[in-house]
This record gives structure tokens, sequence and C-alpha cells, in this order.
């Protein structure tokens, strides 16, 4: 029991880390988890990846990621489709139960937000019995508002849950992720929820920090280094039944600058310092 | 009529242009309201600015704004109650009776959000009274969850309302500004609560345009640039019962160092095309 026990690296976090790098990265830093991410596991090979994080005693905790749901045009629905049940089968054969679910933003050009996301729905309710048979979970993430034309139509726990609801919880969970709900007013009574349901598939950590820069996807920072309450926030997940992963998911040009080793060490002490039960 | 007479300018939109300039370019553009903000009232005087406003048979449709309520330090609490009252006298003798709430941010250091969002509850109770008794509104704006830690500790029309609700509605109303609501999948509802309640008191448009610049403040287009369904977010609004101004409200500097003619021209020719009833 060295504090480090539910802590996951989300491979993002490391980004010019190939999969063995990270690997060995988590083994050496004691941290016993890796989300995953597809292009990285693409480039290492799908066995050798699985190979590699089950050789290492490294549990995956989520594959990132299936989604961009949205498209409206056929051909573009049918190849989101196909690439999402290969999503699916990747993270069973990777050993996790849970794929992470960006849903896609606006189509270029249309302004119809309610039409995406029933897509979105449409696209969940054909998903979601295959995950089930793989023992995969769908885990849709909410995104924070300002990606919601580009990224992902879903911006609210509410949303996901709303989205998640017509299935059986073992298919069709949500992710909680920091950076991109803290400032939802509803988010406690809607983080109850989901543990109530059973939804609560992901914790994922970073903080706000200010100023956002020119790409507004980097602007992420280390736990502590902003303005989220971890310590409230990990409590409300916890007393919501979550005893899952905690994964430090940050993007982040100077982090991803900054040598691995490093990175992973600054992540556990703040771990150990803002999100650890005491 | 000309299918402008519900266009408001706020005079943000034209940051260049002095009072002076900004009430003859409405004028001269057949745009029958204005927004005034502060700064620039202050700049040509109180007294002056109301005339200047009512010799041109210009309505003033909202004053920007008070707010900034969430000090926790005595000092800064009562200096903050203190400009809040000066803003609601400035907005009687300016003859709108909405004054455009922008409530702050978490202080400095702070990661309290349910304090700063109960801070701004007590501010409100303190000044809505005083705010009745001269005939002004007090209009809660929800501003979109990018600016929660930095601006605006109210993120959606829920929680306005929520803050809004204890108090009469002649007291305490909620802005409904396209560019921080857009996203938000409880809107529809929400509106149509605000208009059951009869606390929609100002309704301001403009465009999400992508990418988000450096400052993430001046993002803001023309309403037709971005991905906004004006139309539909128009109809919600009207369909609630509002019958009052359509202010458009554009921090961009690439449109502030445009000739304010010409942003009028655009401006008006938008409305036409997107707001203003077919």
């Amino acid at each position: 029991m060295t504090g480090l026990d539910r802590l996951s690296l989300n491979q993002i976090t490391t980004k010019r880390w190939s999969l063995p790098e990270a690997v060995r990265g988590c083994v050496d830093a004691g941290i016993p988890a890796i989300g995953l991410w597809r292009d990285k596991v693409a480039e290492t090979g799908l066995a050798r990846s699985a190979k590699l994080c089950r050789d290492a005693g490294l549990a995956v905790s989520t594959l990132c990621r299936g989604g961009f749901l949205t498209p409206v045009e056929p051909t573009a629905r049918r190849a989101a489709l196909a690439d999402n049940l290969r999503a699916v089968e990747e993270a069973a054969e990777l050993g996790t139960d849970t794929l992470v679910m960006v849903v896609g933003g606006l189509p270029d050009g249309s302004r119809d937000l309610p039409g995406a996301r029933q897509r979105v729905a449409d696209m969940i309710a054909e998903l979601a019995p295959h995950a089930g048979d793989l023992g995969v979970r769908l885990a849709i993430e909410p995104l924070h508002p300002m990606f919601c034309a580009d990224r992902a139509v879903v911006s609210t726990l509410a949303q996901a849950l709303d989205l998640a609801a017509p299935h059986p919880a073992t298919q069709v969970g949500v992710v909680v992720d920091s950076y991109h709900v803290w400032w939802d007013p509803d988010l406690p009574a809607q983080i109850a929820r989901a543990g109530r349901t059973g939804r609560l598939a992901s914790y994922q950590v970073c903080d706000w920090t200010l100023p956002l820069p020119t790409d507004a996807l980097l602007g992420r920072g280390h736990v502590g280094d902003g303005h989220i309450d971890f310590r409230t926030l990990t409590d409300l997940v916890t007393v919501a039944g979550y005893t899952g992963w905690i994964e430090v998911e940050i993007f982040n040009e100077r982090i991803w600058d900054t040598p691995g080793e490093q990175t992973l060490r600054t992540l556990t002490e703040r771990h150990l310092a803002h999100v650890a039960a005491p």
C-alpha cells in the first residue's frame, strides 16, 4: 500500500513516449495501471501491446478512444460504426473493460445540435450490445462545453447519463473527467446519480489552468496547478461508490516536452497530495 | 417596420467608438436601441450620456455591467456592494431597467466554487431590493463554463434562474446570451422556465466561431459566422414570451479594428438574415 494503488497513467500524458516506454515508465514509477491510446497501440502492434502490459503486471484501465459518432452521410456513418467496432475488439484484446467515447462535434457546416446528439444516441444503441458481448463498456465522456462545436456534442454528465440510461449498465457507462465537468453546478447530483445507476466507468483527472493556450485542447495542467478542488471531487466520486482507477490524462505541450520520468514523478506526488485517500 | 425594430447595439461591439460616436452610428444605421458600458458612460459623463441617448431617440436596452460579487475579504466585499449600488443608480439615470450582472470568478488562489456561488447569492439578496426601488432589474448572465474560474461562477441558465428565484421577478432576471449558453442540452427547458417565471430580462447574440483566439474572451463572431442556430434559439426565446431588445454584443479584436459603420452594416444584415422574424 503506497498510496499509488489506484493510480493510472493515461499515456497521452507522456505523449513523446512509445507504448513500450510508457509501460516501462509506469513500472519504474510504481504506477500499477495505464490508459492506452489506439494510435500508440497501432504503432507497437495490438498483440505485442497487450503482452507488454500483461508481462509488466500493468492493468489497462481504459482504451482511448472510440467515438466521433455524428456523421450524417451514410458512408461516413458506416465507417464510424466499423471503426468503433474495431475499437471495442481492441479494448477486449488489451484486457480493459472500458472504451472511452468522445462522441464528436457538429459536422462541417451544420448547426443542427439536436440532430447530432440524436445520431450519437442512435450509434450508441447500435454499438452497445456488441461491446457488451465482448465484456467492454462504452464510457461516454462529456467534454467541456468549449469543445461542443468541434469535438463532443455531449457537454454535461447529466446528458451522458441520459444517453447511457436506455442501455444496461454493463454496456454503457460514463467518464468523469475533472477538466471537463468541474464547473458544473449540477455535478454533485449527477455524480451521485451515476453511482446509483452503476454508470461510473472511469475517473480521469487533470487541472484547469489559465490562461487557455492558443490551442484550447492543450491547456490542461498537473493536478494541483489550477482551480479544481480535487479533494471534494474525489470525495464525491468515492461516496458514489467508485472504487476503480484514477487516471491522469493531461494534454499540454510543455508537459509533453518534459522528460517522461520527471512527469511521472510530478504526477505521483500530486496524486498523493491532492487525490489519494489521506 | 424595417425588421430592425428590436435590434440593439451593445456598444462593446464598436469598442473604438466613444459613446457619442456609437449613438450617432446607431441613428445613422436605423438601430433603435443601444446597450451601454459603464466605462464609456463615465468617459462621456453620466448626465450627458443619458441626454445624448434621449435626444437621439435611442432606447437604452441594458447597462453593462454590475457584478464581480465573489470577494471574501470584507473590505473588498463592501467595495463590490457599493460599486453595484452605483451601477444600479447609473442604470436608472440612463433610463434602462436592465443591469447586466457578470458575477465574478474564483478569488485568487481559491478553489471553493460552492463558496463563491453562495457569496453571489448573498450579494444578489442585498442588492435586489435597492435595484427594485429604482426600477432596475439585476439581470444575471450565465457565462460560458470556460470563464468559470476567472469571470463568472454562474455557468448555466438553470443556475442563474435558481439564483433569481428567491427574489421578485421585477428585481432579478436573467440574460440569455447565445455565445454562453448555445451548447447547453438543457437550454430549451430553461428558456421556457425563464419565460414562465417572468425572468427573461435580455437576449444577447453573437456567434461561436473557431478556433478560439489566444485571449478566449475575444473569440466571438458576427451572427451567421459560426456554429449557432439563431433561428431555433430566437424561436425558443420568442415562444417563451420575450418581446424585448435583441442586443448584439461582440468581443473580437478584428471586428473592433473594423470601421464602426461597416460593423453596423454587417450587424443589421445578419440580424435580418438570421434573427429578425421573417
